[in-house]
């Protein structure tokens, strides 16, 4: 069957963009995309939209048809895939089916999400429509809510830190500072991490990602075609996936692991035939600072229980075993839902093309992105390789 | 690579379930599908939702997870998918493309939609989602008005009468009378049809189909294990799919046919290796009688503009040249958005294993199925046979 390759990737900054629509942004990553593949919207076989709320947010159905108007795309494979803060990813492996199946050789996948076309408070409301109704949204469920009792129980039975949890923030922030399009540049200490303002105990202000409006955009071709659009192809190797039927939390089994993530994990190293140990580089989805460690663990970077640990030896910074989020993560980068997976890998896409600015680029030859639905119940991750 | 083999179906009565939840339906559905492969939930390896507006009508994102919980799927390869009205399609194909691409052996597709949560107004203002927001839905445009728009032109251009029109509708619910999961049962008459109240001219109630609630589910494997499950496999020979950037009516070309399908169709066959005049028999999306008769145009049944007098003569009927709509279509059976397209496969299913009733059954050896999303610019075409 055929390799697929991506030869092409775009983003927009992230951050609040009150002056553009959603359709604005899905066109200034497409258009990044398209020209970083040297190919034209016209060549585009197949179009795969990642967005996961664009009926709450923008008041828009049917938005594969709505977006493929603005982008000037036909297409003989089209679809919206959606799957909560995983819908890029889904779009990566949708995407990645199609050309591997054959059904195209050219396909576009774009996730977008314009969070900010509301008020504060309706776009939290958006946000729970994510949890179920009945069982959780019902009674004020959200998600700092969620990720703070996997805090608090690693930190019960692993001994992690909040400190340890405040040096995810501040290492992304570094890595975000060194990126243009990240959402938050500034730099951070974990002081001001562990200062501010608390949101559900014992997760601050600083250890939860923002809202971000933003869209990104990845070009995957048939792997045989790979090289008549580009010198530089970045293959993709591997996608494990895993949906596990926990979907309320009274209903997951561990609250110190991503137990989804493990399968996936181990789907994917099985299909790419690589250990945990041979990822150079990876993107994962931090969420919340919490996230990332549960993320480390589950991906065999390091042991159950020893990623507070593991970050605090500078072990996911650059010169470290495994350079974790150097493209900032969601943490500073931002969180667009739909877009996340999709900007994920045209971050590893420009680690494994050496195309990172200084203080970020990592000597890589395999990369990993990892990102999650829900309360981490549905995950992918994608290997790719030079 | 692998033949994509359909091994069970299963599919609610579709009409108004006003005791039913969405989930409630989705279970009805995937356990006669289940019982159908005789096979077990924990067998599924792979699991696609289609539903067009959980987010508007059950206030419930994240559905794939959220369905999941309540099925008792846990998978490898999860997702939801969708296009407005070819959400079903979308899926079958995402199935299809996970299975053929050896991402799952089994796939598990469901299709859902729950309208009769809300009240009248909020079902079509939920409806009015699919239409673009700010060029069309902020005007008032709705289903029945595009319509209305490929109706006039037609009868302008080709002489289709409102006569012509009612046929369909008459046609559609006989089968239907011999569906006891149709949405309406009662037989209809070309008057019945032409005196019912106006909702867009020349499109009178009967020319439209319901809103219905209702859940389909099919079971997709990889076609070397099929024999494993059924005596009586379905294998799907091929899918087309297009999507044209004419999202909004005033973009569109020709309103006298439905080009995306004529491409779609075109890939369709070519991929089966077969002729529109191989095909034994057809569900199409008859929304509105008037798309039956463009669609039975473009997938060649006949040529343009002599829809009308195929219909007429009995061609589409049994005992013509090729039977269309045996489940009661759209128009009898019903339309819960991302369930019809799962609907249409389970039909043909049914057809070719030759366990339709009498008056429905045909001596078929190849089926087709075609569903539609928004005003008729993405396509889909399946192509099934024994």
């Amino acid at each position: 069957m055929a390799e697929v390759a991506i030869v092409g990737v775009g983003t927009t900054p992230y951050g609040r963009h009150l002056d553009k629509s959603a359709t604005d942004l899905a066109q200034l990553a497409v258009k990044e995309a398209l020209e970083d593949a040297n190919i034209s919207i016209k060549e585009i076989q197949g179009f795969v939209l990642s967005s996961q709320n664009p009926e709450i947010l923008q008041k828009q159905g049917n938005a594969v048809n709505h977006f493929s108007e603005f982008l000037g795309v036909s297409a003989k494979f089209a679809t919206r895939v959606e799957g909560a803060c995983v819908s890029g990813s889904m779009g990566l492996r949708t995407g990645y089916m199609a050309v591997k199946s054959g059904v195209v050789d050219v396909c576009l996948v774009v996730g977008v999400e314009k969070c900010y076309e509301l008020s504060g408070p309706d776009i939290m409301a958006a946000f729970s429509y994510v949890i179920d109704r009945d069982w959780e949204a019902a009674y004020g469920s959200n998600a700092p809510m969620g990720f703070a009792m996997f805090a608090t129980r690693h930190m019960h039975t692993y001994g992690t830190t909040e400190e340890q949890l405040a040096m995810v923030a501040v290492k992304n922030r570094r890595f975000a500072s060194k990126n243009p399009k990240a959402h938050f540049q500034k730099p951070i200490t974990v002081n001001d991490v562990l200062n501010s303002r608390p949101v559900c105990k014992p997760l601050k202000l600083l250890d939860c990602c923002p809202v971000s409006d933003g869209a990104s955009a990845a070009i995957l071709v048939n792997g045989d075609l790979a090289r008549k659009f580009t010198d530089t192809p970045v293959y993709i190797k591997a996608i494990g996936q895993h949906l596990i039927n926990e979907n309320v939390i009274s209903s997951i089994h561990d609250l110190t692991e991503f137990t989804a993530l493990k399968r996936a994990a181990k789907d994917a190293y099985k299909q790419a035939g690589i250990e945990p140990g041979d990822v150079d580089v990876a993107e994962v989805h931090d969420c919340f600072t919490i996230a990332e460690i549960l993320e480390i663990e589950a991906l065999g970077f390091c042991e159950k229980g020893g990623g507070g640990a593991f970050v605090e030896e500078g072990q996911t910074d650059i010169g470290g075993k495994v350079p974790v989020n150097t493209g900032g993560g969601l943490l500073s980068r931002g969180h667009p839902i739909g877009a996340t997976g999709i900007c994920q890998a045209g971050i590893i896409v420009q680690q494994l093309r050496g195309e990172a600015p200084e203080g970020r680029q990592v000597d890589a030859e395999i990369g990993l992105s990892q990102n999650l639905g829900g309360w981490g119940t549905s995950q992918a991750v994608v290997i790719y390789s030079r």
